[in-house]
This record gives C-alpha cells, sequence and structure tokens, in this order.
C-alpha cells in the first residue's frame, strides 16, 4: 500500500438537520461512514462533545485523523464562522483561509471557508460546502455547473477558476409551497416520482412564448386542477416541473447558458436526476459529473493545506 | 325614505375561514354586520343552519330579505359548485348565470358565478369574487385593474366589460415564505410595517437592470442580512417589498401596463395600500377606487337579475 492510499482522512458533512462523517483513504475511497441526527440546530452547542463521541470507534481503531469540514457547520449558527472568499477562486485560494482547530486528543478539525460573489446584486451572493463540490467537480474546463438544492448554485468555471455564480432558491419555494399553500391543498403526493406530470410541466415552462414569471406560472397547478387537465396525484410533480423549469429560463435569461451549452449537474441527491432531466428537455449537453464531488473537493483542499504546510 | 333606500339585501362574504354578512339598503349603505370564523371549511356542510342561525335577528326586524352571495361560497368546496363566465363579461353576463335557491323560511339566496379567461395559458384562468369588486369598480373607463390577495387578479376593463385577466400568487408566496422558509428565519416581524425596508426592496427591484425573476430576487433577503444590510425587523418587510414589485415587473412583461399608466388598486384591506404604494414607485397613476367595491357589484348585479325577472 502506497502512502497516499494509506493516509486517512474524516470528512465531515455537519449541516442543519443532520451529522455526517466519512472515513477516506487518500483515493477518497470511503473506508466507512457514520450518519446521526444530531444536526447543527439539535446540539446545543456541543460541537466537540458530539464529533468525540461519534468518532471515537474510529479514533480507537486507527489512532488520531486530520478532520475536515466544509458547509454549514463553520456558519453563524455553526461551530465557528468562517470568512467567504471572494472569487473568482480556485483551491488554493480556498485552502489558503482555512482555520484549523486543536482538539483536546491532540487531532485537528479544519474548517473550509465559503465562497462569496461581490458582484452579485443587491447584496454579494454566498455559498457554503457548494464551492468544495465544485472544487471536486473540477475547475480544467470553462462550463456552467448547477447545483440544486434548498437553494441552488448556478456557477461559472473559467480559466481554472470558479469566476462567478448566483442563487436561485428554488428547492425552497417548492418546499414551502407543497407543503403549505392553497396551491397544493388537493395535491396527493404519489409514493414515486410522477415524470409525466413532471414533464409536461417542464414542457409547458418551456415552450411559453410569454416573457412570464414564476407568480402567474404557479397558478396553473390550481387551474389545471380546476380544469380537469390535472388529478391530485400529479399535482405536486406538476409543482416541481414548473419550478424547476422555471429556474432554467430565469437562469438563460441571465445570460448562465445558452442554447445548446454543455453543463453539469452536481450533487449527491435525487435532484441530480431531476434537474438533468430538466437540462435535457431544454436541450442542454449533460458533461459528466461524479456523485462524489464534496470529497473530491475536500481531499483536494486538504492537499493543498498539507502541502503548503509541509514546505513552510 | 324612497324604494330604493329602503330595499334590504343581504350581502354574504362567506370565504375559506370567516362568515360575513352585510346588511345593506338599496343605496349600498351597510345597516348591520355580523361576523363569525365560520368559514366554509368548519361548517361541515351545514352552510343553510350557519346561514340561518346568524341572520335569525335580522329577520326578526326586517322579516324576509334577499340575500347575495359572491366568492368561494359558490366554489368547489362551498355550498354549490357555480359555472365560470367566460371574459369578455359585463354585470349582465355574470346577472344571467346567477342560481337562486329557496330557502325553507320563504326567502331565497342567489350565488353570483365566479369569471373564467379561456385564453390563458396553460389552462383557463379563474376569479371568484374579483368578478363583482371588478363590476362595483365600474367599467365605464378603460383601465388595468389589481385586486390583491393571496392570488391577485390583474384585470383589463376595455369596452364597459371585463376583457381580460390574469392570477399573480403574490399572497401565497410572501405568506408561505415568511412563515416557513429558511429565508426569513431569523426575521422578527415588527408590530407595523417597516415601510423603509419595504420601499427599500421595491426601488431594488424596480431598479435592477438583469432580467432577473422571483427565484434569484428572494435570495436578497438572507444576503442582505449576510452582509449585515438588513436587520432580522427589517427582513420581513423586505421580503413583501421584493414579492410586491416582482409582481409588478412581472405584469408589466405581460402587457398589463405600460410606463406611466393610469390603474386603479381595488379592494378592502391593507394590501391596497402596499398595492399603491408600490404602483406609485412604479410611476404608476393611481385611479380613485371606493373601499366597497365588491358590496357596490354585488347591488348592481342584484339590479340586473331583478330588472329581469320584473320584466319577464
Amino acid at each position: 500500500m502506497n502512502a497516499k492510499v494509506s493516509q486517512l482522512r474524516i470528512i465531515l458533512d455537519w449541516g442543519t438537520t443532520s451529522f455526517r462523517a466519512l472515513l477516506v483513504n487518500g483515493t477518497g475511497k470511503v473506508i466507512d461512514r457514520i450518519e446521526t441526527e444530531e444536526g447543527i440546530q439539535s446540539v446545543r452547542g456541543d460541537f466537540l462533545g458530539v464529533l468525540q463521541r461519534a468518532i471515537t470507534p474510529w479514533r480507537e481503531k486507527h489512532g488520531i485523523v486530520p478532520i475536515y469540514a466544509a458547509g454549514m457547520i463553520g456558519s453563524r449558527n455553526g461551530w465557528i464562522e468562517m470568512p467567504y472568499v471572494p472569487a473568482p477562486a480556485d483551491a488554493g485560494a480556498l485552502a489558503a483561509q482555512v482555520k484549523t482547530m486543536q482538539l483536546p486528543d491532540g487531532g485537528t478539525i479544519t474548517f473550509i471557508p465559503g465562497l462569496t460573489d461581490p458582484s452579485a446584486y443587491p447584496f454579494p451572493d454566498v455559498m457554503r460546502g457548494e464551492e468544495t463540490q465544485l472544487v471536486g467537480f473540477g475547475l480544467n474546463e470553462d462550463m456552467t455547473v448547477v447545483l440544486p438544492g434548498t437553494h441552488a448554485k448556478w456557477a461559472r468555471i473559467a480559466g481554472g477558476q470558479i469566476a462567478a455564480f448566483q442563487t436561485l432558491v428554488t428547492g425552497e419555494i417548492f418546499g414551502t409551497l407543497s407543503q403549505h399553500s392553497f396551491l397544493s391543498k388537493v395535491a396527493r403526493k404519489p409514493e414515486t416520482p410522477d415524470w409525466e406530470a413532471f414533464d409536461k410541466a417542464v414542457a409547458m415552462v418551456r415552450d411559453d412564448a410569454r416573457p412570464a414569471g414564476l407568480l402567474t406560472r404557479l397558478f396553473a397547478v390550481r387551474t389545471g386542477w380546476l380544469s380537469g387537465a390535472l388529478s391530485p396525484a400529479e399535482m405536486t410533480d406538476y409543482l416541481s416541473g414548473i419550478v424547476v423549469a422555471s429556474e432554467f429560463r430565469e437562469a438563460k435569461s441571465l445570460g448562465w447558458y445558452v442554447d445548446g451549452a454543455r453543463i453539469a449537474v452536481v450533487g449527491d441527491d435525487d435532484l441530480v436526476e431531476v434537474y438533468s432531466r430538466v437540462a435535457k428537455a431544454f436541450g442542454l449537453i449533460l458533461a459528466p459529473a461524479p456523485d462524489d464531488a464534496a470529497v473530491r473537493g475536500c481531499l483536494a483542499i486538504a492537499e493543498a493545506v498539507e502541502s503548503v504546510r509541509r514546505s513552510a
């Protein structure tokens, strides 16, 4: 076993509602994983205690392993508030702003900073965690990359850097409307996605010749039901199709892609399938993307950090 | 007292969450009113019982008085499902489609139909109740009229008729996001509207040179807070300003008004102030509008119905 393979690290994905730790080797292979519901909002500030209890079995077996964390654990409501590195930025720029904290057991935890786009209107835009996924996806080819989520990000990779990005709150709109709105009051959510209803909404938005927006389009969930064109079982996925397709139209109007462009969809959950489907419906070409971009990005930044420290 | 003044009618405003009855004379003066929380969703189908118990004091004092009802009580979840009259339509067209039901006490209740715009994309648009407000506002002058609400309506009056209309789900977006979203999670709602924060958001949306939409603009609530530009107390009204101003931009892009146009805002609650404020910020001229348009419209339709019946 060469040195790279045997180099273990722990990668933390510690979000608002869940705690996830991955034990990975130097090639990014996941050796073991721990998942609990001890999200940031439930641990009452005892970050150290929760972390140490969780990784005790690994410490007993492997000794002290350096820990890296990206995302919301480094936010205002997290363990420490990390700065935002201004775009354009690459792995080196992110590595230069990490903060490493000594732990009582002699180990360390290193927090990766977020990214800001100071050119955004009206306030600087922000991401936490997606910058690490973008590094893991790779910054070699100039391309637009979409990262779906509660607050989806559209990012532009150019010249080996994350050049610019913008947030679209698509997931939040879908989540709140599907759960709390009159619009979808009579909706019955199917157990598996109703892709036919979803595709119908995507085509409706794509083929709309008017310069309409979300406020007008959303009412089609209700008028479709009232007119008998949509059944209660179709409404949730029709809503989803409207919202995601509207995101693609809005992103296009803002210059994030042109007709027939090659883009990537990066993430690790069902939303990648949803967004890839819409991208294809809009005639875009999908670049391949790994489903472990977060792990790859964390390792790339860790290596940049450790390389600087070795040469210092 | 002439015959018109002494002609009493009961106007019902029976919505999803509340019951309201007005006793009005022939000039539209409100003589008495009853309000309870017995909305459509709480009466378990006993519409007749709830109505009769509520108006017993009036019947004892004034005898049998004809009852008129517009809006959601005539919807799929209400007492009876009334048809939608297709636009273009005027008071006469609405009066021609009313349904009158005999009540056990010898009185009558007359339901006013809704209105549909069959030209809407992708499904026919619908309104229930707003058509009566539009009649009460008056159809003499060609003009665009905005009716704020959970599902706001933009209507075009032309040639003495309601010519066309469109629904924008602005109130629903604001309501669900202000109560349930991460966006406004740290917001502290002030007791009185923070007009300064509201106006700041309206100007931000109005002055945005980009062809942005709601999905990108909404994130400014969060980035404004993160960047220190917005305090938690300002966030709710900033959100409100973004949503309503985005409605005005979307309505303009769809041709509902041109720069400097004369429009009216019709309704009977605080939203009229909110929308009038945005209209002025967008350089529009406000036509005067009565705050009892619903009562006036109901009476105009009632008179059309009764006039036809007298001459039959």
